[in-house]
C-alpha cells in the first residue's frame, strides 16, 4: 500500500512537473511575439503579432488533430518507422501523464513554427504563413520528432538497437525544434527575397551598402528576449519529462545551470566581440544591445541539444563560441543577400546546428549514463572514438535534408501562384495599414486646445 | 512510518502545486493590466493602471480581513447557508493548504475584480472604483463562492446533498469569476454611461455611426492577452486544489489540454468569423487582431468551467463557439450603446455564461466522476437527462441575480451623488493629466542641436 | 524500500521546487529590466537595458566561477569564518540538490547586482559598471552570504552557536540582497553625482526647486513592477529551500501570504500618504502611480526578512510602515540632493533596513520554531527579550559597514581615474545615441505619400 502511495504521488508529482515546464515554453510564444513585434518597423507590427498567435492556435489545433499522432503515436523501441499513426484528436488519451504529455509537446511544436514568423515579417502574406505553420506544425515537425525523440525512430537514442550504437543526442531540441524552424526560415526568406530597399535600389541593382532596417522598439525587444530565457527554463530542464526520482532531478538540475552559463557566455561573448570587429573598422568603441540579445538566444538555442550531458564549463565554451557562430552566420546571411527580419536564421539555424555538434564533443560520460544510458559512446574530447559524432552529424543533416526536400517545392509554388509575398504597395504602406485596418500605435495626447480649457 | 512519510511529501506537494498555480493566476494581473492599457487612448494610461494594481492590492486587503471569511469560513456538507463566518484576518491558519489555499482563492478575487476595470475606462472615478472593489471582493463576490464553491453552498457540488442531485458544475470559475466581473461591469457600463463622442454627439443625439476610439498600443494588448493565457495555465488546472494522486493528475492535465484546444479555436473562430462578415459588408478581407485577441480569451472564458470535465473535441466546440458568443455580444452592445471600452462584457459576461451552460451539454461521465463523483448527472449529449444543465442554467441565473440586486443600486446611488464619473471636461482632457499629474509618455528625444554638437 | 522511494521522490520534489522558485527570481531580471527602462528618459533606454542584461550575464559567470565558492564552499556549522572557499568553477557538484541550489543561489545574486543599475542610470559609464556587478556578484555579496547564511557565518542562525543565541533572521534577504544592492547605489550615487540639471544649474549653483526627468514610459514601470511582485513569490516562498515536509510547506505557505499582503498594504499606505501630503501642499488631490508601485515594491523588499516568521497582521503592519519609509527616504534623498534614478535607494536600502528590524519586533514564537529552531528569542512585542532585535541591529550594521568598507574607495578610484562617468556632452545627447548606436525608437509610420498612392 505504500508502494501504491507513492506512484500515486510521483504521478502527481510527474504531471505537475510538465504542467510547470510546458506552461513556461507556451510562456515562450509571448517572448516570440515581444522579440518578434519591436524588432520590425512600425508598420508591421500588427501583422506579425497576428502571425505570432495564430501560429500558437495553429500548432494547438494542427497537434491536436493529427500531429502528436504523427510524431508518437504508436511508437516501439523494438523497430522502427518514418511516422507515428494512433491517437488523432487525442482519442483515447485519459491519464495525466498522456494527457499532459500533449500539452508539453504541442508547446514545442508551435515554439518550431513561430521561429519562421520573424524571418519572413514585413513582406509574406497572411495566408501563405498560416498553410505553412499548419503544414510545419501538422506534418515537416512531427516526423523529424518521430525520427529523433520516439522510440521508433530511425535516429532515436530510446531506440532498441539505436544507430551507431547511440542514437543522435538532442536533449530538448537544438535540432528537432530549433533547426526545423531555423532550415524552414532559411528557404522561406530564400524563396521570398529580401525587403524593398534592403539589398536593392528600385531597378533591382544592388546597393553598394545593405540598408539596415532598425527595430521600432527596442524595449519589446529586451521584453522578449528575457521572456524567452525564463521559458527556455521549463524548455530544457523540463525536457527529462519526470523529475520523481532523484536521477532525474540531477539531470534537470544540470540543464538549468548550463542554460544559464551558456546564454550568459554568449551574451558577452556576441557583445564583445562584435565590439572588437566594428572598433577594427570604425575605431569607435560601441555595444550593440542587439548583439547581447542574440547571443544570448544564440548560447539558449546551442546549449539545448547537451544541456543534459555537458559539465558546466562545457556549457561556458558552447556558449562563447555561440556567440560567434551567430555573429559569423548574421554575417554571410547579409554577404549572401538572404533577408532575415529578426536574425532568427544564425540564432536558430546556425546554433540549432552547433549545439547538435557540440553534444558530438563534449557529452561526457557519467552525465550521458544518467540522461540517456550507459552505451559507451560519448564526446569526442572523452577519447571514446566518434560514434555519437557520428550520430550528430547524421541528425543535423537528415533534418536539413527533410526539411528541404518538402518545404522548398512548397516554397516554390506558393510563389509561383502568387500566394506568397504581398504586392510591393502594400510593403510599402505597411501590412497593418494594407491588411489590418490601421496602425499599431495612437500615442497622440488630446489636442492642444483641451488642456488649455482644462487649465483656465 | 513510511505512510507518514509520504503524507508529509504530499502536504509539501500540494502546498507547492497551489503556490504554482496562485502565482500564476495572479500573474494575469499583470495580463490584465496591459491589456486595458493598452485598449485605451494614451491620455488615460496611467489612470487604467493604477486601478489594476490597486484592485490587486485591495482584493488583498479584502480578501485577508473579511472575504475569505465569508467565501468559506465554516463551510459544512451536511448544511446549507448564505455567508462563512469565521477566519476572519486568517485567524487561526497555520498549516500549509490553509495558508496557501487563501492565496490561490485571493488571487481568483482579484481577477473577478478587475474584470471590470476596463470596462469603465476613461470616465470612471478613481475613488468610485476602489469603493467597488473592495465592495466585490470583500461581499459580493465571497457570497457568490459560498454558494457554488464551497461545501454548504446552495448551489454547490460538494454539499452532500446538492440542488438537482449534482449542484452545480463550474470548475475554475466562468460563472463564480467571469460573470461576476462581466455583469457587475454590464451594470456599471449601463449607469456610466458611454464615452464622450462614442455614440452620441456634443448635443446628446445619436451618431449615425459609433465612434470607435482605437487602442494606443496593439502591442501592449498583446503582451496581455498572452500573458492571461499562460496564467490561465494556474487558473484552470490548478482549480484541482490537489495534484498527490492520479486522479487528480489526470484532471488537471485534462483542463491543460482542453483550455489550450478551447483558446486556439476561439482565436481562430472569431478572426475569421470577422473576416467573412466584414467581407460581406464592405468587400475586403482584412483580419482583426483584436478579434484574434479576444476570440482567445473568450475561449478560455468559456472552457473555464468545463475545463475538467470535457473531451478535448468538446473542448473544441466550445472554443469555436465562443468565437461567435463573443462577436454576436461584441456588437449586440454596440447596438444598446452600451460602451465597454475593452469589450470586456462580451468575453467574460457572455462567454462566462456560454461556458457554464457548455457544461450541462457536454459533461462526459467518466471525466465527471474523475473531477466530481460518480453522481450520474452528465451533459445533455451524453442522454441522461437534464439536470446538470437544469443546474447551470439555475446557477446562471443565480449569479446574474444577485449581482444584480446588490450592484445597481450601488452604483445608481454613486451616480447620483456624483460621485461615479469625472467632469466631461476631465474626460476629454484625459485622467492622466486632469488626475495623474501627466501623460503616460515621454518619448521625445534630445533636443535637435544637442546631436549636432555631439557630431562636432 | 519504500523509504528508499520516498527519499527519492523528495529528492526529485525538492528540486522542482528550486527550480520554480530560481525560475521564477530569474524573472524578476525582466521586472528590472522594464522598471528601470520605463523610468529613465528616451535617450537612456538602450543604455539601461544593456546593462540589466549584463548584470544577469556577469552574475551567472561570476557566480559561476567564483561567487558560490565564497559564498557557501566548506561552510560547517560547528565553527566560523569569514569567506568560502571550495566548489570553484561548480567542481564536485552532481547532485540535483547541489547544482539547483546554485541555480537559486545565482538568481539572488544577480538580483543584488542588477538594484544598482537602475539608481546610476544615465550617467553612469558602461565600463565602470561591468566592472563593478563583477566586484557585487563574485566577491562583496558572497562574503555578506557567508556571514548570515552559511552555517559557518559569524551572524548566521544555522551556526551552532550563533551570535546572541539565535543569529540575524533574513529568511529571503531584505539585509543580504536588497540592503547589499540599496547600500552600494547609495555609495555609486554619492560618488557619482547627480544628473546634469537636476540639483544644479550649468554653473553649478543650487536650482530653487530640484528639476524631476519623468520617466519615458509608465507603462513598462507598471509591467516591471508587476512582474517583480510575481518574481517574488519565487524570492520569498523559494526561500526554505525544500518543500518535502508539511513544516516547510506551512513556512513557504505563509511567507506568499505575508508577501501578498505587505505588499498590498505597503502600495496602498505610500499612494494615500502621498496623496495626502501633496494635498497640503498644494489642495488638489492627486494620486501618483509611482508612488503605488514603488510603495508596493517597498513592501516586498520589508518584508522578505520576516515573511517567513511573522502573522498576517504583522506583514500588514509591516507593509504599512513600508509606505512611509519609502517616502521618508525618498525625500531625504531629494534633500540631500543625491540623485537615483529610478528611487532604488529608498525602496532596497529604506525598507531592507526596515525589513530586517521588522523581525525584531514582531517575530512569532511558533512561527519561528518553524522557520528556524525553537531557540526561544522572538521579536520584542511578544515579551522575550531583545536578543533577536539586537542580532538584527548588528546584521544592518555590518551590511552598512562591509559595503562601505569595500565599494566607497572602489568607486571613489574609478571616478578619480575619469572611469566612472559619461562625458558632460554623452550625458545630454543621450547613452543610446552616444555609445549605442542610435535610439531605441523608431516609431514613425511610412512616409505621407506611400498611404495616399495606396489609397488611389
Amino acid at each position: 500500500a505504500a508502494f501504491d502511495s507513492i506512484n500515486e504521488t510521483n504521478a502527481g508529482l510527474d504531471t505537475f512537473f510538465l504542467l510547470f515546464a510546458a506552461s513556461f515554453v507556451f510562456f515562450m510564444q509571448t517572448g516570440f511575439a515581444m522579440l518578434c513585434a519591436g524588432s520590425v518597423r512600425q508598420k508591421n507590427v500588427k501583422n506579425i503579432m497576428l502571425k505570432n498567435i495564430l501560429d500558437a492556435c495553429g500548432g494547438a489545433l494542427g497537434f491536436w488533430s493529427v500531429g502528436y499522432a504523427f510524431a508518437y503515436g504508436g511508437a516501439d523501441s523494438s523497430k522502427k518507422g518514418f511516422i507515428g499513426n494512433t491517437g488523432f484528436f487525442l482519442t483515447g488519451f485519459t491519464t495525466g501523464g498522456e494527457l499532459i504529455g500533449w500539452f508539453f509537446q504541442f508547446a514545442f511544436a508551435a515554439t518550431a513554427a513561430t521561429i519562421v514568423a520573424g524571418t519572413v515579417a514585413e513582406r509574406c502574406k497572411f495566408e501563405a504563413y498560416l498553410a505553412y505553420s499548419l503544414m510545419l506544425t501538422g506534418f515537416v515537425y512531427p516526423v523529424i520528432v518521430y525520427s529523433i525523440w520516439s522510440s521508433s525512430g530511425f535516429l532515436s537514442a530510446f531506440n532498441g538497437e539505436p544507430f551507431l550504437g547511440c542514437g543522435m543526442h538532442d536533449f530538448a531540441g537544438s535540432g528537432v525544434v530549433h533547426m526545423t524552424g531555423g532550415v524552414t526560415a532559411l528557404i522561406a526568406a530564400k524563396v521570398l527575397g529580401p525587403r524593398i530597399g534592403r539589398f536593392y535600389d528600385a531597378d533591382g541593382n544592388p546597393l553598394p551598402e545593405p540598408v539596415s532596417f532598425g527595430p521600432h522598439s527596442v524595449s519589446l525587444q529586451v521584453l522578449g528576449t528575457f521572456v524567452l530565457w525564463v521559458g527556455w527554463y521549463g524548455f530544457n530542464p523540463g525536457s527529462t519529462l519526470l523529475i520523481s526520482n532523484s536521477t532525474a532531478a540531477a539531470v534537470s538540475a544540470l540543464a538549468a545551470v548550463t542554460t544559464t552559463i551558456a546564454a550568459a557566455a554568449g551574451s558577452v561573448s556576441a557583445l564583445f566581440m562584435d565590439m572588437f570587429l566594428s572598433r577594427m573598422k570604425t575605431g569607435h568603441c560601441e555595444y550593440d544591445i542587439t548583439m547581447c540579445m542574440n547571443g544570448a538566444l544564440g548560447g539558449l538555442v546551442a546549449i539545448t541539444a547537451g544541456c543534459s550531458v555537458m559539465a558546466p564549463w562545457a556549457a561556458f565554451v558552447t556558449g562563447i563560441i555561440a556567440g560567434w557562430v551567430y555573429i559569423f552566420f548574421s554575417s554571410l546571411l547579409v554577404k549572401l543577400r538572404i533577408d532575415d527580419a529578426v536574425d532568427a536564421i544564425p540564432v536558430h539555424f546556425g546554433n540549432g546546428m552547433w549545439g547538435c555538434l557540440a553534444v558530438g564533443l563534449f557529452a561526457e560520460p557519467s552525465r550521458v549514463a544518467n540522461a540517456y544510458s550507459d552505451h559507451g559512446n560519448y564526446g569526442l574530447f572523452y577519447g571514446t572514438g566518434g560514434n555519437l559524432l557520428g550520430a550528430q552529424v547524421v541528425g543535423v543533416l537528415w533534418i536539413i535534408g527533410w526539411v528541404t526536400v518538402i518545404m522548398t517545392p512548397y516554397f516554390l509554388i506558393l510563389n509561383c501562384l502568387g500566394l506568397f509575398r504581398v504586392d510591393a504597395i502594400e510593403e510599402e504602406v505597411g501590412l497593418d495599414i494594407s491588411h489590418h485596418k490601421g496602425a499599431a500605435y495612437d500615442i497622440s495626447g488630446p489636442s492642444e486646445e483641451v488642456p488649455q480649457k482644462f487649465e483656465i
